[in-house]
C-alpha cells in the first residue's frame, strides 16, 4: 500500500473509533435531559478532524499499547476539545455561529443549554479517565486537568481575551498558543503513550518536544489558513483574525515568514523521533498530515 | 462544652481548614493570567457556609479519616460548588448580581473570565482529587464525575432552565433537586467517608439516605428563606422564585408543609444514622444545622 494510502486508511479507522467510543460513552439523546443530551452529542459527534484522538492512538503506537486501552484516552480529550469549542463560540467569547460547516452549539440549542453541555462535557471527559482501565487512573486524570485548567487550555483562552485589540509579540503569542492549543495536545500524547509500555525518563522528554513542536505548528496552520481558506473549506468563519485585528504568526511574521516557521517545526518535531523506531511511524505520518491540512 | 458550642467550634475550624485548602490550591492572584486567577479565588474564596466541605469532613469523622486525608475531597466539592455559582449567575443563566453579599463574579471580572474561572474551577477540583492521597484516586474521580455532569449537577440545572415559566409537579421538582443540588452533597458526603476505613454495604447505604434527606431538606429550607429571607440575611437577591414564577416546595405545598417537610426529613436523616455510634455526631450536628439555619 502507498504510505498515503496506508496513512488515510489508518487516521480514518482510528477516527470512526473513537467517534464511536464517544457515542457509546455519552448518554443517548432520549436520555432525559434530553435537550442537554441532544447538545452535548450535536457539539461531539459527526465532525472534527479528531487530530487530538489520533495523537493518543499514535502516541499508543509508539509504546505497543492496545488500542483498546487508549481509547477512552482518546475519547477524553476530544471530549475536552468539543468542551472548549463550545465555549469559545459563545457571545460573550469569540460569539461565533459556525463550526465545522454546521450552526455552532449555542445558535442550535440556546446559550444556557450550551454552557450546560460545555460543563457536562468537561466533567463527562474526567468520567472517561477515571473509568478507564489504565495502570495509573489518578495519574492519567491528574495529567488532563492541569492541561486544561488555569494553567493550561483555560489560561491560554483568558490570555487570549486580555490581548483584544492589542497587539502580541512574538513570545507572547507563542506563550498563548503553548497554554491554548499545545497543552491539550501534549496531554492526547502523553495519554496515549502511558497506555502502552513504561516510558524512559528520555524518551518522554523527546515526545514531550514532539507535541511540543506538533501543537504550535498547528497553529500556525490555523493561522496561515484563516488567511488563505474560505469559510466552505474550514467549515467555520474565515477571515475572523484580521476582522478581530488579533494578533498571528502572520500579522507577526508575514506569510512566507509563517510557512518557514510551520517547516522548522515540522522537521523538529520528526527529528525528535528519530531514536524511537519503526513504532514512532504514526506520530511522523500526523506531522506531515498536521502540516499539510488544507482545512 | 455546651453541644451547641462545641458544634459551633468544631465547624468554624473546618471551615477555616478548608479555606486554607484551596487557597493553597489554587494559583496565587500574582501568577498569570492574573485576571483569570483572581476571579477564581475571588468566586471560592472569603465566603459561603463550606456545608459541602463541612459534609466530607462530617463522614470522614464517621470512618475515622484522618482529616488531613478529607483536605482534598473537602476542597474538590467547594470548587465545584463554586465553579457551578458562577455559571449559574451568568446573564444567559440566572442572570444574578448579588452572591454571598459581593457583586457576582461576572459582574466583577466580565462574563468571559467568569466563564472561564468556572470552566478551570471544575478543572481544578478533578486536580484536588486526583493528586490526593487517596486508597483509590480514580474511584474518588469518577464518583465525582458522575456526580456534577448531566446524570447529576448539570443535568438539574439544565432541568430547572427548562422547567422556566411553566410549572412542575412534585416529583418533577424533587427530580430536579436530587440532581441539582443533592448529587453534589451525596458525593461529598461519600468522598469523606471513603477517606476512612472501608463502609460496609449497609453502612453505606445508610450514608446515602442520610444524604439524600440532607440534600433535600437542604433545598427546602432554601425555597422557604427565598420567602422569608431578606437579601442582607441571604447575601443574595431574595423573593427571586416568585418574580421568576418557579416552582419550589413553597408554591407547591405552601409554607407550613414545606416547614413540615424539612423536619420529616431531618428525622429520616437522623435515623438512619442510628446504627453508627459515636461517629455520627457531626454528621447528626450538621443536620440540626442545615435545617435551623437562617441564611
Amino acid at each position: 500500500m502507498h504510505p498515503d494510502v496506508a496513512w488515510a486508511v489508518w487516521s480514518g479507522e482510528r477516527a470512526r473509533r473513537v467517534e464511536s467510543v464517544v457515542d457509546g460513552f455519552l448518554p443517548p439523546a432520549t436520555e432525559p435531559p434530553q435537550r442537554l443530551h441532544e447538545a452535548m452529542r450535536y457539539a461531539v459527534l459527526g465532525g472534527g478532524k479528531r487530530v487530538r484522538a489520533l495523537l493518543a492512538y499514535a502516541a499508543g503506537e509508539l509504546t505497543s499499547a492496545d488500542p483498546a486501552v487508549v481509547d477512552r484516552a482518546a475519547a477524553a480529550v476530544e471530549l475536552i476539545h468539543a468542551y472548549s469549542l463550545i465555549h469559545d463560540d459563545l457571545p460573550c467569547m469569540d460569539d461565533d455561529v459556525l463550526r465545522r460547516g454546521k450552526p455552532t452549539c449555542h445558535i442550535a440549542f440556546g446559550e444556557a443549554t450550551a454552557l450546560l453541555a460545555g460543563d457536562a462535557l468537561q466533567s463527562c471527559a474526567f468520567e472517561a479517565l477515571a473509568a478507564a482501565p489504565l495502570r495509573d487512573r489518578g495519574q492519567a486524570v491528574l495529567l488532563l486537568a492541569q492541561a486544561v485548567g488555569s494553567r493550561g487550555m483555560a489560561g491560554g483562552q483568558e490570555i487570549d481575551l486580555a490581548a483584544a485589540g492589542q497587539s502580541l509579540d512574538l513570545a507572547e503569542l507563542e506563550h498563548m498558543h503553548a497554554l491554548k492549543t499545545s497543552a491539550l495536545i501534549r496531554a492526547a500524547v502523553r495519554l496515549g503513550a502511558d497506555c502502552g509500555r513504561p516510558m524512559s525518563a528520555d524518551e518522554n522528554d523527546a515526545l514531550h518536544r514532539y507535541a511540543s513542536a506538533i501543537g504550535l505548528a498547528f497553529q500556525v496552520v490555523d493561522d496561515v489558513l484563516d488567511v488563505e481558506g474560505t469559510a466552505q473549506s474550514l467549515g467555520k468563519t474565515a477571515g475572523k483574525d484580521a476582522v478581530q485585528r488579533k494578533s498571528t504568526y502572520v500579522t507577526l511574521m508575514g506569510l512566507a515568514a509563517a510557512r518557514e516557521r510551520i517547516e522548522t517545526l515540522h522537521v523538529a518535531a520528526r527529528t525528535t523521533l528519530t531514536g524511537f523506531g519503526t513504532g514512532a511511524r504514526r506520530l511522523l505520518e500526523l506531522a506531515d498530515w498536521i502540516v499539510a491540512r488544507t482545512h
